[in-house]
């Protein structure tokens, strides 16, 4: 549903938490507070330091995690890992739900993953080819048959040795019933950062989830680093040598939530300084600024602060939609029933309106809004949009279109203007965007990934499969 | 659970759709858009021309309206009237949840109220006392004994004869199988607008359900006027001769949403100008502006913008919480895990904060924020509230608390202050507020209630249980 | 579902206990060992003295009562009253589901009935003409209406007064807050029995529900008789001068559980004993005796025995057809598929079978059988019924079809016999029938009734409405 | 629950149906027929030719298989696989239930099973260590990596393969995309029956399914038999030379469903037998036979015929405790709160009563039962066992408890009856059940398995675990 008005899906979130009573409630909390990152599934593997269980399922957190079942999981856990799973169009499924936790009769392993394994259909191949018996369409079930195959006595050691073989992106959290490992690839695509709570330790994609529960931000895991927390403490160490960050843009513009911090840098103020750039670089005439909530909020309130032009709430996000809400009938739709957003009226009415978005994909729904502040009155739109045209499929965690399907790829601005009925449309500079965010260009310490940009992609990309789960 | 961060609690919201082949999904849009009014439980009542049918329940509309319910209801209908009522303490339950809908042998009677009727209970021992059996603890179930009572021949003058009876506050839609009849209170406590979509007509408490459905506006039903509508058209009456409006002024402040108009003012604009008249009045000198979301947004980004001080996300609310979201234990509490608001350390730490919010009830919300900026990192926390201090309860449809409860009844603003821990506190004026709204003095034309701020109630107060269900 | 074996519709069924600290639960356990006397809906409402609360449902008592449900339930009570329904086919729903509890300012008042008051439309009409408001359709809320305008000041004298107006059949409970009021109408047309527990009374429609909850069997309710039981003790009185028993002949036939007495007379007994009378009266030269489950088998073992020939199974029952089966498909019945009922061929395959059944209502059942034992290979089969032909409907709470769908009211035997294709059909006579039971012809003491198969109505009959919800 | 009344478990069922359109809803049909055989789960997995899809759960058929699910799985099929299982003590969950359903690159794999791989640890501990991951607890997923690691080309050859490195109780039903493999183990413990349905297939654990779906009985799958179904036909071959037939005497006795035949032996008939059998070897005066239902009633009916003593309905069984019932407390159990099984106190009282049984596990069943009956008056009960004593656990799928909680393998007839509290207790000899089932002694052609009464294992013993999940 969320497609409608976004074409740009959310990534997966993981958390971990090691040495504390009362491990799946905070880990509960942390995936509450993660939910944007995904809200297909969700799941929770606790550890009593002998034996693991797990509560998984399809929905939300707060549908999944019902009081019975979280007093269920209380009792067991001193450490726990959770994940919350974005929604994909194919696959998907309960299976398909994160974390995995595979038993054997020499001990139990657990996984939570957020990002994607490029050659994981590669590795599978082959491995079922050795007689692997998959259970999952996941490519994050890839890393736990090499684990087991590796058949080192120590898990550590298998890891290592099994994530030297993985190309892509990746931030896991791993357990056994005795250790939480977590590892960022070597480009470090996705987030993942460690706090402490008291004498236990809480890591997750995002630090929002760190303040969510309490916790105090020590540091960011680094990328090519292996961290292990167990009774004996926490220790690091590195398995690749040649880590350069690629840090994904689309974390600052789009992705995480404007109270979480990516490597220092606040995500609202980051939103807003690409506000107040694009002020700089659009130098539009108009009476009012407004945002489409919820994400182009703090960068819409930038350019008004930058230009001049008073921010008015001109879109209203009707707050209750959910899985459950009944799309309205065609006809419906046609006679002006609305869903999701709503313009507003006394606010447009006859005015010239700056309406900022973060990104288009295909168009359909920036298209969409500006007919709606059209039909309620808007004399004029001019589309500004917080990052450059998005012209290349991402294969490192995040569910863009296809390559035919992203607008900017063989469209002019000029014509997306024109299919999109704004009366102007400007994208962000890539070079703006980097000074706004203010990191580094790729290639430089701290880098970022600009592929879906640029398509400079960090990594060797093999055969792309659409149907595949990704996370 | 709303309680914890409101203490005001919403009211209730009515809508109603005649001579519309899809009256049952417009009214589901309808009650959808009003959500906000109240989320214990919604019902929608249509009719065919020969017989009336209800599906209703407990919870959001979204909940309670699966697709099989609103098949089921699709068939029937020409007409629709539906509710969303709000969480009460005490009382509640699914029979509490409208439209009422009551059959007899001599046809059906459907009612959906938004307000209080204050001498309900006096009206209902006399019914109790002649043989009468209510159905629930609801006290718009009198005005149908009334009604069944009066005898009329025609419906449309027992409900007239049953309305003289009434005190108190009330926007009523009511059905029966060939007529839609609405009515509101003599003082147009409650807002009630009428729209027209093609040569259907849709009435609901705010325009922004006629927004929603694509509805064109037409007018608000008046004070004392009774709208008749049925398949010869729509006729208008006064059934009382000495309206006089007194709308209540926390719609603008509080309760309605952002987007619709009260009166041909627009919510989100008159909160804003809530907020610049703060700036004028307030003279604080800080460093950033955040408003308590979602409803105190628009003051803060007026009080900014007049101000000159930049408007930052300093408080974020966490999107997922629902009826199931588990609360954290007192000892998770107190290790700080948060739930549904969080502060944003990036924008506050070491800064000067004005924090805008609309209004203190008991004050143990506002203390709770205040704190949570304080260990965020704020230098300072100012709270500037764009409204006066809340000294009286409502006894108009709002679920204020009782009088004692009331922290401003009984403590000084520099009290009030020191309870909250903030380093300033200010109330807007009366009549900065009455300047801002735009809506004059109670006694004038198209007069405003603010009784709970000066305790000057426009109609009698009859004993006031707190027990009882208020809509 | 049931209706396609059945064309007999099981009655309701009622409890009441009083003075046991666990009341709720041990109506739960009377109530599902009636639980073959309705499965549309139960509730249970409990006092604790000051205050009732009342839990109800749509289904099975196991599927309406959860453990929350009946902790929530048990807390209150030191008495409490309940209630089976069975399944209607138009009307019903949630609100019909009894008890039924009415609050008013002075006290509650709940009701469950077991029977159908024949008058209960007329006195509908005048009270809804004197503006009354009926929750439900059912006609057991007239009763409560004429409690609550006779205006005594003790209840019993208001339901006294009130049950002088009703005509037809009823087995009431009734409670308040600290009083439990039983009756039966002057004729005793369905069963009430009384036991002990203690220092607890324990009343059920049937005795298994004394003996599932360990209570002794005291004695039944009389006809025309109230009994009243408070903290002050039990006491009786008759508020019908004019009583004379017809008790349903239908309970010992079909309704009863065979394991329930009725006036003394185990129902097991009186079916074993019927079907010795039809052994004597059919003379039927057959290989096998089967019966169609459950209801038929103990005649079919009394036939067996008296006639000499050897029972078989030669009919099964599917345990676990359910509200949630899913029927198949016409196809699929047409290649074979079967449901709830299957032949057993390897027991009556070339065999002469006398299948033994109940009742014929409509026929199509019983010619459903037939072919189902055919085409397992059955070489004859003779039907054998163990009770006469039904010709009239019921008004006195059994929900047989219209006069006009009842197969014997406008056929012969020999046309039966062809329709449903049995090699031959014999019902049992009358006289045989009054003999087996063992209960006297209709008025003599300890009468029956035998209107369906006579058309001698013990009351006068008002006009009867189809729709209506019996019970 | 049903652990209370019956110690002695049912195993699991398993259908397969190739070749109808309506494959998916046959299974259905079928697997609700073998509901006895499971409750805790079931499966169907149905292929279209190119794919398999899966719809599984845990609780009963008609809970698991809604009208969606099972309009999601129909489309699809052509052909279909269904599984019921037992409830087990320790082990189950949703990962349990079967067919499990594996998939690959190269195509899936579906398996269901009824009985229990004696050497199944001892194959999974060898496959672990070679890195294999197995996703459930089962011993039947030992079979799919078998399978899997045997790599021919043809999985026709991979089974065979498997097999004969399996040792146990099995009736396989095995698919893939594109054929469907059936196989019995060397002694056929478990039954297996081939029908056909127009020109479809159709398999099942018991006869009673291809009764229930109308399919014509063809033959019995045999020991040691392997029967593959694809487009091109069916074809047969035996992948073990030494087959040697030992059916469960258990099947018979308890197990399978009245009107099943069991190789061409009706299981009513063998139970009636036994009753008869019984009444030679008993010779008790007495008034009335009863048996325990509902598995026991066709031996009691057996015995009264052959003994010449009325058969009556003693005890009754409460048709409606599922899952979901609630138990009564310890103290309302104490004061008579009975649960499934109710005495008839009219048919009893005063009465020597003889009650067949079809077992004794562990006694406390028949103590509560005997208990019971005399409690409601009967003046002796006399414990008449359809077979004989149970001194040893089974290891081909059925859960008996473990040896030492076997009541008969440690105490004498005396000491059992003294412990049940019957007047006395008389079990059927082995010859004379022998003789009454007329299937050989093991060893013989069409040989029983007797090794729960004599101790004698047809098979090797391996290392037996308790805990582990068999079927």
């Amino acid at each position: 549903m969320l497609a409608e008005i976004r074409s740009l899906n959310e990534e997966c979130g993981v958390v971990g938490v090691w040495g504390h009573p009362d491990a799946a409630q905070l880990a509960y909390y942390g995936l509450h507070s993660l939910q944007h990152r995904g809200q297909e599934g969700a799941g929770i593997v606790v550890t009593d330091g002998e034996q693991m269980s797990i509560s998984k399922g399809e929905g939300l957190v707060t549908e999944i995690f019902t009081a019975e079942k979280m007093q269920a999981l209380s009792g067991t856990g001193k450490a726990a890992i959770g994940h919350v799973r974005y929604t994909t169009a194919g696959g998907g499924g309960y299976q398909n739900v994160q974390p995995f936790l595979f038993n054997s009769h020499t001990g139990g392993l657990a996984l939570a993953h957020n990002g994607n394994i490029v050659n994981a259909n590669q590795l599978k191949a082959q491995l079922e080819g050795q007689g692997s018996i998959f259970q999952t369409t996941s490519d994050t079930e890839v890393l736990a048959h090499l684990i087991k195959r590796s058949g080192y006595s120590d898990v550590r050691d298998s890891v290592k040795n099994s994530l030297s073989m993985l190309k892509g992106a990746y931030a896991f959290v791993i357990m056994t019933e005795n250790q939480m490992i977590m590892a960022r690839d070597p480009h470090g695509f996705r987030p993942l950062s460690l706090g402490k709570l008291g004498d236990a330790y809480f890591a997750a994609s995002e630090t929002c989830a760190l303040d969510i529960v309490g916790a105090e931000f020590i540091r960011d895991i680094e990328p090519g680093e292996l961290v292990v927390i167990n009774d004996e403490g926490i220790s690091s160490e590195y398995f690749s040598l040649s880590s350069q960050q690629a840090m994904c843009t689309m974390e600052y513009v789009y992705f995480s939530r404007p109270d979480s911090n990516i490597d220092g840098i606040n995500v609202h103020t980051a939103r807003k300084n690409l506000g107040k750039q694009m002020a700089l670089e659009a130098r539009i005439e108009a009476d009012v600024v407004t945002g489409v909530p919820d994400s182009s909020i703090s960068a819409a309130i930038g350019y008004a602060e930058a230009a001049g032009i008073p921010y008015e709430m001109g879109l209203i996000k009707n707050r209750y939609v959910g899985r459950t809400f009944i799309q309205p009938s065609q006809s419906l739709r046609e006679q002006g029933v609305k869903m999701k957003l709503s313009p507003v009226r006394g606010v447009v009415e006859g005015k010239r309106v700056i309406m900022v978005d973060d990104s288009i994909v295909r168009g359909t729904t920036s298209r969409r809004i500006v007919g709606m502040l059209k039909d309620a009155g808007a004399k004029e739109v001019h589309v500004v949009i917080s990052s450059p045209p998005i012209k290349n499929p991402c294969f490192y965690g995040i569910d863009t279109s296809k390559k035919e399907e992203l607008i900017a790829n063989s469209k002019s601005v000029e014509e997306i203007r024109e299919i999109i009925g704004a009366d102007s449309l400007t994208f962000l500079s890539v070079e703006g965007m980097v000074e706004a965010i203010g990191r580094p260009f790729p290639g430089e310490t701290r880098g970022s990934c600009l592929a879906c940009f640029t398509g400079n992609y960090p990594t060797e990309i093999f055969e792309y499969e659409r149907e595949k789960t990704k996370c």
